[in-house]
């Protein structure tokens, strides 16, 4: 019965654009999101949702709670928005949290540079068809390497090809990095430099100590927390998608660095979908259907553990309503990913601006926690107790104090500091060329030059101790989801649109299965009239008793447009009174229609908005219902 | 079996500092909450939710959802934090969001004047036993007028009393408003300034217009919002009652200026607690027992709207677990009230700190809506349309501009707007003198003074005109929830301690109804035993499947010990696994055990967390277990 599904993935460029100007049309019209402060022309980059896209959003948190902070006993925390400069300066965000700018030279307005190098690209390979086959090479080199250009290379680029600002066409200013948080100040005296938290991920990291210790000093275990984080975003667009204030919903996994594995690995195992490994992006290939358990035997994925979330990540999404066939898991290229991570693969949903990243899933190693240790002083370490004493062979470094003192005077506290720092291969290196040439070259950073150490100054060596545990900075695996991203997927791939019975009209409908729907159930009177209108109260009042968001509709309008206003909604189940003692239940797609008795409806609809049956079986259990009145107007 | 409850009110202070030590301690070893950023010695006024902190207020969220959102069907809304000034400047928070502060003349710390004086008389009232009959009297009288202090009033009471910083002894500056809202900077450019929200309700005002749409331009109906708001204190202290960064639950419910009854307003009519209304609190008198519909046929609440909001508030604590006795609402006096306010009730919640304010009612009337309107220049209004149309006496001024323009010239264009800015009062009166005098001073505000008009000038008359609609600008009835302040008065009026069984130890315990607390039960096998572990596993995976956080304690710990542990959290259930058929359910504060069947346990467990049974209904249907093994450690 499905007349038209346009969301199939291979719309072209113009009908993209036609259906996401129907969706968005939709989306506004019907307040599942609006510009915020509206009333005041709004700000770029900040939407509300209104009541139906609220309810969506409530829905999709509480589902995601109960996939895996629940599943997996998962430690929630809920930590502040606000937070100091020391924190963000420790986990990387003060120093590299930016985007390259530039400025029109005479009117001040901002652009992002590489957005601007990127729409010169896409437009001159679309719209010139005069270019050489050389040239279309570079511009495709251009677009590839965006994310990796210097504040240099981008400038350059921008001048070689006479990119000017495009409202003005004014001349632009060198790209120059602008952070992107926003930045506030704490407390009255404006001494404390604080931030809008970019990631809710710090929080977690902060408070690693405790949550061990709350876990029974137990590895793994993991940590997630849901809140807003802030981007301020030199020029948002895509509607949705780039924003300046977002939900995040963030998991931290501590695991022991030496064993990945995951108890409950098997359970996924067997999953097959579509993945885009590093090796068929460079040689230019498409995703391929992979099954997890063989990608991860294979060594494609890094280890069971981050291939546990990619399969728990690819259940949560596809139980959301995301089409299996517009979903993929792409790993980072090497390029794109951070100097001391693992793997990272992100999950990628097709929607019409093309695949979006929508969960990041990264093996981040012990990146974090060393961060803050170094800067808070506060170990963030793990112990594995040993059952027996183990004996393990250790570096000794003796810096002789007395002879660097007479040699190197004030320098002396530096050297020693650098010696005591050595790791195992460098030190033994010194203790070699100690043993054979009496001296060495020994660069001192914190000097900026190199001394030279005799033998008489240090002692290396190694030793045979007993060590009663092990003491490790934990690996953190970290899948980080962007709420309203996935949303926004969520409507992309909901929404339809299907003839009216008289065929006269193009109706929309939202497919949301009713984990998502933001009401579970409408209830009409099919014509106004006090009996039916009482029945339609006492069944919302059991509605409302069972827990389930309905809306009752009494207006006088016809049954069949009160039915397109819902399936507008994405309302799975519409109950109509057509009788004082039993009703009917419609559900949104097939537009089947069954008999209940008064007193089982709620029990009906709480049991297939829960999950507990499915629409077949109910079907099964009650009659099923063609109507000659109701159907009149669809 | 209640050894010991520290919660009753009549505790000493004394006793206040014990329970409060004990409490706080309780709290942050068992991670219920943390100092935020810990490890970097912390922030003062932030807060995070270790795991059962967080798992406690997600319930209060989800409870309010329940008991205000789906009960009333209300249209929940997700605004950002983020906002532009010109909002907060309509709503007057950049001008009036203010406290106070003086500042230490040589260091620049910086104190709430307010807080300086209080704790001044505060101190002498209780140390200074040599205080005359009239100095006693004076302190009490400033402790009440603090709040109506304007700053040369509270800054000629610090110098007279010779109040200096509490640390240093230097001099303090006069007092000077700060403004208390979190300050921004939008976009890259630097000229667009925002701040953080203060509260929430700004969001939903901004959309009136759009949400009266959704709503089939009807009213009344309300608009509920979810979310963080922001607070820069200048000292935050009282621990988590006065912080920086919190979380708000805010109703805007619009209705009729000329009908604020409500529809199940008698379903909270015969409700009866303790109300603190304006007369008593003037005369001296403590709070009384009112029935709430009394109330409002005396007069006492000033309508039924609001009433129903005050019952319904009422229910919603004490159903969280708040003490009936030690929950009162109090009237605000009329210096309390903002000028535009009809009347507002407090709902103050006693704990150690004293009578808290944790959820605040209002009628607002029309100022909101109308600030918005006139700021942004979009009507916020609603429509009233009438069955037949309606004569009405219309006032109709009609400036004669040409004349004016002749005797103003430039100036002609600020009285022509002055005369027709008239209300009816006035209008009138410019009427009667006109026609008396033949002129009239007239006060023009733009111009800063007077002008004589005379009567060629303007004609001024009333008309009988037909009209279709009222437009009119709806009130609105505000209650707001501070959601962690609910939450630390929970945990007070919940905490309890009671002795060991062997009489060695005082056990903490937290007394959660099901639908609070943090974890609905555990599931402990008696002994370390495979069988016995599989069948907890068994368990748990049925409680997962039925969406009940729980905890599995496979530990060697003395069951005793494991309860202890539990009760400390405020699980009420424990499940002990002590033969493979069927289990042992435990409630917590009674100690009672039943014995329950394996397959049932999950069941069983549901139906007393969703309130479907109570924990007598239980107890009733399965036989009583007397143990000997699992008492012997408690």
């Amino acid at each position: 019965q499905l007349l038209a599904s346009s969301s199939s993935s291979n719309v072209g460029g113009v009908n993209k654009e036609v259906f996401r100007k129907n969706l968005v049309n939709t989306l506004e019209r019907r307040l599942f999101y609006i510009p915020s402060f509206k009333i005041y022309s709004g700000v770029a980059g900040l939407y509300d949702y209104g009541p139906p896209g609220c309810a969506v959003k409530s829905n999709v948190l509480a589902f995601w709670r109960q996939h895996f902070v629940l599943e997996e006993n998962m430690l929630e925390v809920d930590c502040p928005c606000v937070t100091p400069e020391v924190v963000l300066k420790a986990s990387g965000h003060v120093d590299k949290f930016t985007d390259l700018m530039v400025k029109d030279e005479k009117t001040g307005t901002c652009y992002r540079a590489d957005h601007l190098l990127k729409d010169f690209c896409k437009e001159k390979l679309e719209k010139d068809l005069s270019l050489s086959v050389e040239k279309v090479q570079e511009l495709k080199h251009v677009l590839a390497m965006l994310d990796d250009f210097s504040p240099e290379q981008l400038g350059s680029k921008i001048k070689e090809y006479g990119i000017v600002a495009p409202e003005t066409k004014n001349a632009l200013s060198d790209p120059y990095p602008f952070n992107l948080m926003f930045q506030t100040s704490i407390g009255p005296s404006g001494t404390i430099p604080g931030y809008m938290r970019p990631e809710t991920a710090q929080g977690i990291f902060v408070n690693f100590k405790d949550l061990y210790y709350y876990n029974g000093s137990k590895l793994p275990f993991a940590a997630a927390q849901i809140g807003q984080a802030f981007r301020n975003e030199i020029s948002p667009r895509q509607g949705l998608l780039r924003v300046r204030e977002f939900t995040l919903a963030e998991i931290e996994h501590f695991v022991d660095p030496e064993d990945k594995s995951h108890p409950k690995y098997s359970e996924v195992v067997d999953l097959e979908f579509l993945m885009y490994p590093r090796e068929e992006q460079m040689t230019g290939k498409d995703a391929v259907n992979l099954r997890l358990g063989d990608a991860v035997s294979n060594g494609t994925v890094n280890n069971e553990t981050l291939a546990y979330f990619i399969g728990r990540v690819y259940l949560f999404l596809t139980q959301l309503g995301i089409s299996k066939e517009r979903l993929r898991f792409r790993q980072h290229l090497a390029n794109e990913m951070a100097h001391y991570a693992a793997d990272c693969w992100d999950a990628e949903i097709e929607c019409s601006y093309g695949w979006i990243e929508c969960v990041g899933i990264a093996d981040r190693s012990a990146y974090d926690l060393r961060a803050h240790s170094e800067k808070s002083g506060t170990p963030l370490v793990a112990h594995e107790k040993f059952s027996a004493p183990k004996e393990v062979e250790k570096l000794v470094i003796t810096p002789v104090k007395k002879e660097l003192g007479l040699a190197f005077k004030g320098n002396q506290k530096k050297i020693v500091e650098a010696l005591e720092a050595m790791d195992e291969k460098e030190a033994m290196e010194v203790k070699a060329a100690l043993e054979s040439k009496g001296e060495v070259e020994f660069q001192v950073c914190t000097l900026g030059k190199a001394v030279t150490i005799k033998s008489n100054m240090v002692s290396v060596s190694k030793e045979i101790k007993k060590e009663h545990q092990r003491v490790f900075t934990p690996s953190v695996i970290e899948p980080s989801f962007g709420i309203g991203r996935i949303i926004y997927c969520l409507f992309e791939h909901s929404f339809y649109t299907r003839k009216s019975k008289a065929g006269d009209e193009e109706l929309n409908v939202f497919r949301f299965p009713p984990v998502v729907a933001p009401i579970k159930c409408t209830v009409f009177p099919l014509v106004q009239n006090s009996k039916y209108e009482a029945v339609a109260k006492q069944i919302s009042r059991s509605l409302t008793a069972a827990g389930i968001s309905h809306k009752i509709d009494i207006t006088g309008t016809s049954i069949g447009k009160r039915y397109a206003r819902t399936d507008e909604l994405g309302v799975p189940f519409a109950i109509t009174v057509d009788t004082t003692t039993t009703v009917t239940i419609r559900e949104r797609d097939s537009k089947d229609q069954i008999r209940v008795e008064i007193e089982k409806v709620a029990g009906v609809v709480k049991d297939v908005t829960d999950g507990v049956r499915t629409w077949p079986d109910i079907q099964w259990e009650y009659p099923a219902h063609s109507s000659t009145v109701t159907d009149a107007d669809e």
